[in-house]
């Protein structure tokens, strides 16, 4: 028997399970398949087990800043005991999130998905049929097409790693390349973190990116630039990483070379859906070729950031669009994090782009040091960067490094979303003294 | 010769310098007069150096919450270093300030003011004119009057401690003296915490306030309640510290009973001021019974907390007054914060006043310790608390008790002011996972 469903969602990460739960509870009947683990790669191989690791790094890190300057400090990561902690967390994301699902009245389907005609879809010997589909398949990282590609290991190995090895080598330039190298180096591994080009992080302001290196390399980071890796060989236990005059014996190799969406696989070609490995093609209602077909979070092409809160967003604006809303999606100031060491945040309009509009944009780059939060946790080249849009002059965009570079962006996405002024600041009471309480100094 | 001027500042604090440099700034004729240190309480003996001796507190306590959670880990705290890196910070706020006011065109004058008639005031032999009077003279502890008083310290004297000893006592239960506590139990002191009546922190929710003590017993400081102090005696090096039934050997004893306005000294009575402990008695535009005398920040007895923010607030208002506005004051959300261990803050509608009025009012109670930010750092029984006006489902008040309260309650006071609705907040994307993002699950 082919059962019928309002909507049918591809994938449970927090794109598809935010979706299938918003119109379950609108009384739509719904299932959802997933064929790995429910939860997605957000609660179980990205941000949520990143950002545990990194809670020991930012306390180590932060003690350390004030050895000699009130704290008598002896710290190391303990590894084992840190991924013990992860897995703590991880091994209930996929059961807990399906039986959530389960419990809510989803229908949730384990296996792959394919299309059979723009209606049908089977899952192994089972057909289903849906009224909608909501494509939510996600991304996986892209495997670098170089001799030896079996022995590099993925973002997803590391946030799993048993043993931080003594040295470990990262190709990438990426949020991933950085964030990893700021774990492995801080949990006291060597870390060679490698380029193709010459800049890294590049949708970031390059100033603030050269500091980040700079403060990676005192940490025992060595970047290395403008070198393409052509080969990895094994080595005993370890390995060598070999390019055009380079050849860097290291325990272990990982490739964070960006991220392909997972949409390759599902049949699309036979009913007239366009992707490419950047995702399902969409419209301004988020809507595939085939309009009741459509694509949220990172397995869209959508014009933004690939993040979990846009996954949500977008999870939400379709479900308004199966449920009868139709204003094309607009898209709303979002911040974007690197969690390394320090952090390196942005958001609105990004120093790239004003820097290209001199006439319109003007940049203004504050060293923090001596404000208050940074001062007293001796932080080393705070820096903060605001565009003003000269036509009004009001902050449209902003970057930041430091250890507070999370919440200072947060603060403000808010202010520049509410069209903040220097006078709004200041007439803003935040708690004294604290990361919003600084602001003032900015504006 | 009498020197006439626009406007006459009494108090060079962060409301006094704030008012200065802004009529500066507008073009008028302004002088300012202290007769202590330049800056006044908040960076030399307030809010800044706590922040920096806290800073070590924090350090200390997020890294020992992770130990055998991924972190080995041996902290202490080096007072003397700390106190050396709090009083490099200090020793350049007075000379700064006046420095900094002096180049900018403002006359600075050292000494004790007092008026001689409403346009007129003495400073030493200095006679000086004014058409404007802004009193902005702050507070200063209350000294308990008790037998052996002489033996009592203040917070002035916590702050600037060449030693943390053994044992401290402080009396008191109101937000210095759980921030001392905080501070000397993190630093090794063993301290005793006694307060008159069985109500500390009586402005803050009871059960977080509850939680606070537990959290702090578990870091070594007993908290005695009513318990009346009579006496302090000296004992050989130590002091005991005496009341009914009570009677304890401790190392220092540190009152932190209150803060009385620094107004009976100004000549006020002469001229017809009405004033008390409280402060210069204002009105809805924060003038004093004499129209061209005004009262800010923490000298002005006005309806609102006396924090830093509000000095700031209040002295922005002032100076709009006398250059020609006339609306009344308006006060924004002001939320305030306690740097304990942990941290306790509050905004908006308290959750002591929705408990009078639980027709308007629902109270939420929301445990945080499964969300990622404290899950991560194993925090213990953090808290939050939203006051729901219950006529339009708004958020208007809360109240938060975590390591992480200072940054929640930032965003909380925006979200407040802003009248977000729980569908704005999942809306909203911050940077993902952080404190901001967390709040997506409280509303």
């Amino acid at each position: 028997m082919v059962e019928k469903y309002d909507t049918v969602v591809i994938g449970a990460g927090p794109a598809g399970t935010a979706a299938a739960s918003s119109l379950k509870a609108q009384g739509q009947k719904v299932a959802i398949v997933e064929e790995d683990l429910w939860g997605g790669t957000c609660p179980n191989r990205g941000c949520d087990p990143k950002k545990i690791l990194y809670a020991a790094v930012e306390a180590k890190e932060k003690a350390d800043l004030l050895a000699g300057q009130g704290l008598n400090t002896q710290n190391s990561i303990n590894w084992a005991d840190l991924m013990a902690n992860k897995r703590d967390y991880t091994k209930q994301i996929s059961p807990g999130t399906h039986d959530s699902l389960a419990n809510n009245g989803i229908e949730t389907i384990n296996g792959h998905a394919h299309f059979v005609d723009p209606h049908t879809l089977k899952v192994g010997q089972q057909t289903i049929e849906a009224q909608n589909v909501i494509i939510a398949t996600g991304l996986r990282p892209r495997i670098l097409d170089i001799k030896g590609k079996e022995f590099l290991q993925t973002s997803t190995d590391f946030l799993d790693l048993d043993e931080m090895p003594e040295s470990i080598t990262i190709l990438g330039g990426g949020y991933v390349a950085f964030e990893l190298a700021g774990i492995a180096s801080s949990a006291g591994a060597k870390v060679t973190l490698i380029h193709h080009n010459n800049r890294p992080l590049k949708a970031f302001p390059e100033n603030l990116v050269q500091t980040l290196c700079d403060q990676l390399s005192k940490n025992g980071v060595e970047t290395v630039l403008d070198k393409e890796i052509t080969e990895v060989q094994e080595d005993n236990a370890s390995y060598r990483v070999i390019g055009n005059d380079f050849d860097k014996k290291t325990d272990k190799v990982f490739a964070a070379v960006g991220r392909i969406a997972n949409v390759d696989q599902l049949g699309l070609d036979q009913i007239g859906v366009d992707y490419s490995s950047k995702g399902v093609k969409v419209n301004e209602h988020l809507q595939s070729d085939v309009s009741h077909i459509y694509a949220v979070g990172d397995s869209a092409a959508s014009p933004v950031l690939k993040l979990t809160p846009v996954a949500g967003y977008e999870a939400n604006y379709v479900v308004g669009q199966i449920l009868g809303d139709h204003a094309e999606i607009e898209y709303p100031y979002i911040p974007t994090i690197i969690f390394s060491l320090p952090k390196l945040a942005q958001v609105g309009v990004t120093v790239n782009r004003a820097q290209e509009d001199t006439e319109r944009y003007e940049v203004k780059t504050v060293p923090m040091e001596d404000w208050i939060t940074y001062k007293r946790q001796h932080e080393k080249q705070p820096l903060v960067q605001l565009v003003i849009d000269q036509k009004n002059d009001q902050v449209v965009g902003a970057a930041c490094l430091s250890m507070e570079a999370d919440e200072m962006i947060n603060y403000l996405t808010l202010l520049i979303k509410h069209g903040y002024s220097a006078e709004d600041v200041s007439q803003t009471p935040f708690a004294y003294p604290t990361i919003a309480s600084d602001i003032q100094y900015l504006y």
